[in-house]
């Protein structure tokens, strides 16, 4: 196999570094053209300094570093050496150089779900214009699709998995006084502050239904949701005969990412953990009720509307994370600041990548401007 | 799509009653060429009158009926207007026709699993010399192969799950009192008597671990047998990467009939039973320990020599099965007359299709003979 040549958006972030982890894995199968970060420049330049990439990228002042020159993201990704982006990038901030790539009909391997619930209506159409393939990282969205491998009859039901996050059990009256620290400790997996809030709100979960909806084309009314706290079953797809095929492993994110960087071949890897069904032990499934996590409804209640809407979503549920990790909002608040942003927009329909980033940056500042206003913890 | 044009070997057992339930179902999809039975005449002309075969053949006497001409089953299968051959007759007489269809280049689902018990390694050579094509019908393999679709790289391993079998969770020393009506208690699936006793004894997992050996071309030491008491994972694949792929629905041998029926398609049956993760409760999953189960190890040993040794093992197995059905041994006999009948078998190493098929009807006869001399219960 040719070596793919490969820029990872948010290298210091959670699914940065375990993408630098698998490529370490296998030095003969990638050449990593271009690293871009965020504030952590420290990591940044240890990261240039193993992988040797030709540029750099990063929020922060920065030089050239080591061989590495400093270019804007949504150049590198569109550098004609370039085969494939990890657009690992936090948040909406990931758009620019996500649409660059889609621009530049690269393979987009995604984990920055909140750029696919901002605009995946036009995201998927322009990747299908420019030949951009966009590729799942997600563990939910990956199970899906290597369930859907090689069927060709259209997939009858999605069935997604959901840990229920940090305080599954509990009711969400009971919620009111937990911490950040409370919130941030996940059950299953290890990821980023930003998705473990989502994932403790379930806001998460109603991002992956919109992902799935537009990175697999099927309707809302042909995804459903199901608890399973052993986050073992990653996802389950149940096709038109009633046969039902889920992908299992180890919740471990770099099972989805090597997938996606290796698609379709598959290699072994010595360093994922493997599945054991014994020590597994039992393996459950409840109802989700949506009444217990009301930002999943609210969130599928809106991106059901499109136009603009999911993205004000996105930025109102990124800014109202944030005020609850800096400790000026309660975890029950997020719901309230996410609608009460929603319930101010004037949505634009038919609308552009654009318009949603405009949209989810107006998100961003009516919510912040509504706090300071007056909302207090 | 054209009509598939059909035979079913063993149209009057369960399998065959199935395979005319999902045939029932798809008025348009199929056209019934042959059907082929046993001494259930009663149950063959009813057939008769439904499906409107051209020909008909049945162990017990029979003339011309209602339009169907009685031919040799190996000349039904082999006719030019046959597209595909159910094959569900039971044990070791389902031999001749099924090797008919692979001579005739045809497509066999098989469900029959002792004809690849005995003969696996050749038939399977066979059938890439003429181009015919062997479809797992089986549960178990067929959720292998439903999990294998679409992937390039060769699987890892394949976990085949078992229920344990109708006295899952007692010792082997207890089962010394137990009756043929115990043991046709299959606790998940509704099977024929034959493989319900095989699977309480688990030499039916034993047979299906070589089934999946030869359908699949995967050595011995890649295949596992995991305990799964619910029935629900039919079976799981690990590939290279780690990432297990696993089929599940509720035990009805429907499911795997029609995905055969259809392959590659899958069409939607409202007769058949659907999954709801909910309502199916705990999946679990237990070492199988092979020596609460004499048969499964006794089998794999021989299986694993070649040779003409597994035609001896099912033919052993089938003769002491209608023993204990008849009440002429015990339960716990079964392994210990067929481990006598493979201790005085002399292999053929380099066999063919016709050794299998001799030292089967020698295992029989020597098993009957044996039993004649002096076994009691």
């Amino acid at each position: 196999m040719q070596r793919r040549r490969l820029v990872i958006l948010g290298s210091t972030g959670s699914v940065g570094r375990q993408t630098l982890d698998v490529v370490r894995a296998f030095p003969d199968a990638f050449e990593v053209v271009g690293l871009c970060a965020g504030n952590n420049l420290e990591l940044l330049k240890q990261q240039v300094d193993e992988f040797k990439p030709s540029y750099i990228n990063a929020a922060a002042d920065h030089d050239n570093y080591n061989g590495a020159a400093p270019l804007p993201a949504e150049e590198i990704v569109s550098l004609p050496e370039v085969d494939m982006v990890m657009g690992a990038t936090v948040g909406c901030a990931g758009m620019g150089p996500a649409l660059a790539t889609i621009n530049a009909g690269k393979t987009l391997a995604l984990a920055n779900k909140e750029v696919i619930v901002m605009a995946g209506e036009v995201l998927t159409r322009r990747a299908k214009e420019t030949g951009a393939t966009i590729l799942p990282v997600d563990s939910e969205p990956s199970a899906l699709w290597q369930c859907i491998q090689g069927e060709d009859t259209p997939p009858a039901r999605f069935i997604i998995t959901a840990s229920g996050g940090a305080f599954r059990g509990r009711t969400w009256e009971s919620l009111h006084d937990v911490t950040p620290e409370e919130a941030l400790k996940h059950p299953t997996w290890i990821m980023g502050d930003k998705i473990t809030i989502d994932s403790a709100s379930l806001m998460n979960k109603a991002f992956e239904v919109i992902e799935t909806r537009w990175l697999f084309d099927i309707p809302y009314e042909q995804i459903d949701v199901v608890i399973h706290r052993q986050s073992i079953i990653h996802s389950m797809v149940e096709f038109a005969d009633g046969s039902v095929k889920a992908q299992l492993g180890p919740p471990d994110m770099r099972h989805p990412i090597q997938y996606a960087l290796f698609y379709p071949d598959r290699q072994e890897n010595d360093d994922l953990p493997r599945f054991n069904p014994v020590e597994t032990g039992s393996l459950t499934f409840e109802t989700m009720d949506p009444s217990l996590y009301p930002s999943f409804q609210l969130a599928l209640d809106y991106a059901k509307k499109g136009g603009t809407w999911p993205a004000v979503l996105a930025g109102a549920d990124e800014t109202a994370v944030s005020l609850f990790l800096d400790g000026q909002i309660r975890f029950t608040d997020i719901p309230d600041v996410v609608a009460s942003t929603l319930a101010a927009h004037t949505p634009v329909m038919e609308h552009s990548v654009e318009d949603a980033v405009q949209a989810a940056a107006w998100a961003t500042e009516h919510t912040l401007e509504k706090h300071a206003a007056g909302a207090t913890i």
